[in-house]
C-alpha cells in the first residue's frame, strides 16, 4: 500500500488509511445533501441500480444499515451470506465477485473475517467496493459516521471540515483494541481531522504494538486518567464491546476488568462527567458500559446508527457515481 | 397488565387480551377496504415506509406473510433473523430494537420464544410491534384471520361485526393446546364475538388450568363428544401441529394420540360431518390430520393463509397510522 | 412421463425433456426482446406480480440470478429456504407450495435434492414451477442459459434456432456426469440443436448407463482423445465442479484425476487450442480447472451467468404469461 496506489474503483471505500480530508468533506457534504432530500427525491438518486451485499460474517446494524440505504435510494438489492450460499461449496471470493458483477451488480459491499479482502475483490471485480469490515483491519464506513456524529454533537457545519475541526476534541477508545477494526480505523481518521485520540485497556488486549498505526495516538493503561485527561477539551468516550470467552481464553479476570475499564456514572462523574459515549454495538450491557450509561442523554450510541444509515447512503451514490462526486479515490 | 394499560404505542397489536370488539371490527373493514382496491392502489398505501421483520424463532408463514403484505403495500422491509445478525453476539431485544429504530423502522413485527417480548420491545421503542408470536403466550393476528376466516365461511359482512356475530357458532379446538399461542389467542377472542369454545385434548397436553384462561371456554377431554356437541350448530375443528417429540417427552402413545384425536374422514363422518376445519399450519399430515380431509371442501386451510395476508396488511396500514384509523388502541 | 403429459401449468419449466425446439426458439425470442428494452421498460414487465423463491439448497449463483431477475422487472418477491422456515417442522413440499400459492405467489422457483420435486409441486400448485435444480435429475434453466452462451460465441441470432443452429459443434462435458444435474440437461438438450456432445470421465462418476439418457450422445474416457475429436468443428468444453470428499468416498485418487481431467493449458493447447471454455460454477481453481484457463478470453464463465440473469427473466415472463407467448409448454 506504500507508493503507488493500485487501480482500484475510484470510488470504492476499502480503507480510510489513504482518505485525504478533502474527499472526507466531499462524502459528508454528500451526506448533508441527501439529508436534506425529500423521500421521494431520494427514492431516485439510484432508481434500478443493482447492488450486491456479500457478508461472510453475521451482522445485524452494517448489513441492515447499507441494505436500507440502498432501498431508500431505489436501488435493487441482493444479500449473500456465508448462511446458504456457494461460499460453502469452496468457491472463492474472486469468483463469488465475478458472478455477482455478471449478475448486474454495480457496487458490492463486502463483510469478510479476512483482513484485506475487500482489497482482493475490487481489484478482481474492478467494481466499487464498499468494506463493512475486514478482520481485525478496518472498517471505514463506522469511522466516517462515528465521525459524523461527533461534528453533530459538536453543532458543527458538516459540509466544510478540515484537519482543525475536531480541534480541542479529545477520544478515549476503551476495551478490546486489538480485535477491533471500529478502533483501527477511528484511531487512524480522527487525528486527521485534529483530534486526540488515546486508547486504554489491558496490554494483553492493547499490545505497544497498537501505537504503531498512526500519529497523535497514545495509550494510557488507566481507563480514569485517560478520562480525566480528555475532560479538559471536549471529551468523547468511545466503548468496545467485549466478549466474555475472549477475557477467560486471555486469563483476564472478568470482575477485574469491569473494576477498571466499565464505563459506569461513578466513573464517568468523577472523571468526565460532560463527555458523551460512543459504542459501535453490539453492546453488552453491565459489561463494558452499564444500561443507565447507555440510556443517558451523553450516549450517542442511536445517533451513530441513524448517522451511518446517512454515510452510507453518500457513500453507495458515491460509489455508482451518481452524486456530485467527480474523482473520489479512496 | 392489570388496571391502567402502559403506554405502548396505541397502534401496535400485542396481544387480544385488551382488544375491544369495535377495535377488532375497525381491523376487519380496514381487511375488507384494502381487499377493494386494486393492486396499484394498494400499493401506494405505504409507499417507502420502512418495516422491520424481527424474527428470533423460523417462521415460513407468518414471516412470508407479514413480508409480502408490506412489500405489496408498497413499504420498504428488513428481515432480522438470528441465524445472521447481532443476535447471536448477546445483544438485547431493546438494543436490536432501538438500532432498528435508529435505522429508520416506524414498525417492528417480532417473533420471540419468550412470552411477553412484543411488550418490552414496544416499551422500550416507543414504536407500533406487532406480535408475530411470543412463546406460549399469544399469536393475535393468527387469531384475527381465523375470525375473519370464519366470517367468510358465514359469508357475513366483516365491515361490521359485534358480540353476537358468531352465535351459534362452536370451535372446538384440539390437540396440543398447552404450548399453543395459536389456540391461546383464538380462546380469548373467540368468545367474545358470541362463539362457543371448547378445547380437547388429553390432560398432558391440555392442562385444567387451561381454563383459568377466559370466560366462555370449556373443556371435553373426549374428542367425538365435543366434536357432536358443535355440530348442533355451525362447527368449526380447528387441529394443531403435533410434534411426534414432544409426546414421547410426555410419554404420550403415539398410536393412542392418533386414536383419540387424528381429524379424518370416519370420525368427522360419525361426529359432525358438515364442521369445517381449520389448522394454523404447518400440518403434518397422517398425525393430527389426514391429507384427504386437509385437501377437502370441508378444509379452510388455504382460506387462511389469504385472508392472512390481507388481516396483515390492514394491522400494518394502522400500526403506520395511514388508513383511516383514528386512535386503535390494543 | 410417457404418453399423455400430466396437466402442469403450461408455463412451467420442469425439465428440458418435453421441450421442442420451437418452444427453445420461443424462450430465445423473449430474451433478445427482454434485452433490447431499457431498464425501465423492462422493470414494467412484472410491476408488482409476486414470485416466491423455494430453496431446499443452498446457491449463489441460481438464486441470486432467478432473484435479480424478478426484481429487475418490477416483481415482488420472497424467498423460503430451508435454513429459516416450517421446512425444519416437517412440512411437506405440497402444503409449502399451496401457503405461497394462497399467499399470493404467481409462481415458484424450486431447488429441491429430490429428483421430480417441480413435478410434485407444479402438479399439487397448479402454478407455474420453474426448475432450478432438483437433485441428479435436471438444471433446465442452466442448460438454456447454456445453449445461448454458445450462440452468442458463434455469432448467431438467437431469434430462430433450429434443429442444425448448433451442427458441426462438439460439446466435452468432463467431470463428475453422474451427480451433474447439469450434465443431464445439456445432454438432453444440445443434441436436439444439432449439436455433438461428448461425455468424459472415469467410470465412477460416469457409468456407462449414462448413456441411456438420450440418443446422439457417446462417452470417450480419455479426455484428451475427446477434445481433440472435438477440434474438428466448433469446440466447446463444459466444466463440471468436483468436491474432494466425493472422490475420497469413491476411491478416485485426486493427483490421478487432476492428472487425467483438469482443464489447463498445457492440455488445451495440445488438442483443442481454440475450444472455449463453460462451468456452472462454482468451479474450484486448481482442481477440476486452473485459474489461467478460468480467467482466459477462451473462458465463457462469466458469460454463462450473464446470459442466465436474461434467460430467466424470459422465464419468468413466460411462466406469468406477461410476454409474447401463447400456449409455451415444456
Amino acid at each position: 500500500m506504500n507508493g503507488r496506489r493500485p487501480a482500484y474503483s475510484k470510488s470504492s471505500l476499502l480503507s480510510v488509511a489513504h482518505l485525504s480530508v478533502s474527499e472526507v468533506s466531499a462524502i459528508l457534504g454528500e451526506t448533508a445533501r441527501i439529508e436534506s432530500l425529500s423521500r421521494e427525491d431520494r427514492s431516485r438518486l439510484l432508481d434500478g441500480r443493482t447492488i450486491a451485499l456479500l457478508f461472510y460474517e453475521s451482522s445485524t446494524r452494517t448489513r441492515t444499515s447499507f441494505e436500507l440505504a440502498a432501498k431508500s435510494l431505489g436501488a435493487v438489492t441482493t444479500l449473500v451470506s456465508d448462511k446458504s450460499s456457494s461460499i460453502e461449496k469452496g468457491e472463492s471470493l474472486k469468483d463469488t465477485g465475478l458472478t455477482l458483477r455478471a449478475l448486474g451488480a454495480e457496487c458490492i459491499i463486502l463483510r469478510h473475517p479476512s483482513s484485506g479482502a475487500p482489497y482482493v475483490l475490487a481489484r478482481e471485480t474492478s467494481l466499487p467496493v464498499l468494506n463493512a469490515g475486514d478482520g481485525m483491519h478496518e472498517h471505514p464506513s463506522q469511522a466516517l459516521l462515528d465521525l459524523r456524529t461527533m461534528l453533530a454533537r459538536l453543532n458543527l457545519d458538516i459540509t466544510s471540515v478540515n484537519e482543525r475541526s475536531l480541534g480541542g476534541v479529545t477520544v478515549v477508545i476503551a476495551g478490546d483494541i486489538l480485535h477491533s477494526r471500529v478502533a483501527r480505523s477511528n484511531a487512524m481518521l480522527l487525528p486527521r481531522l485534529g483530534a486526540k485520540v488515546i486508547l486504554s485497556g489491558p496490554e494483553k488486549l492493547l499490545p505497544k504494538e497498537a501505537l504503531d498505526l498512526c500519529d497523535g495516538v497514545e495509550i494510557e493503561r488507566d481507563f480514569d486518567v485517560a478520562l480525566r485527561r480528555a475532560s479538559v477539551g471536549f471529551a468523547v468516550t468511545m466503548m468496545l464491546r467485549i466478549q466474555r470467552e475472549r477475557l477467560a481464553g486471555l486469563q483476564i479476570d472478568l470482575a477485574d476488568y469491569i473494576r477498571s475499564y466499565q464505563l459506569n456514572n461513578e466513573r464517568l462523574n468523577a472523571t468526565a462527567p460532560r463527555a458523551f459515549v460512543m459504542h459501535p454495538g453490539p453492546i453488552i450491557r453491565g459489561m463494558e458500559i452499564t444500561g443507565n450509561i447507555a440510556d443517558s442523554a451523553q450516549s450517542a450510541i442511536e445517533e451513530q446508527v441513524k448517522h451511518g444509515l446517512a454515510i452510507r447512503s453518500a457513500l453507495l451514490v458515491r460509489a455508482l457515481g451518481a452524486g456530485g462526486f467527480e474523482s473520489g479515490v479512496a
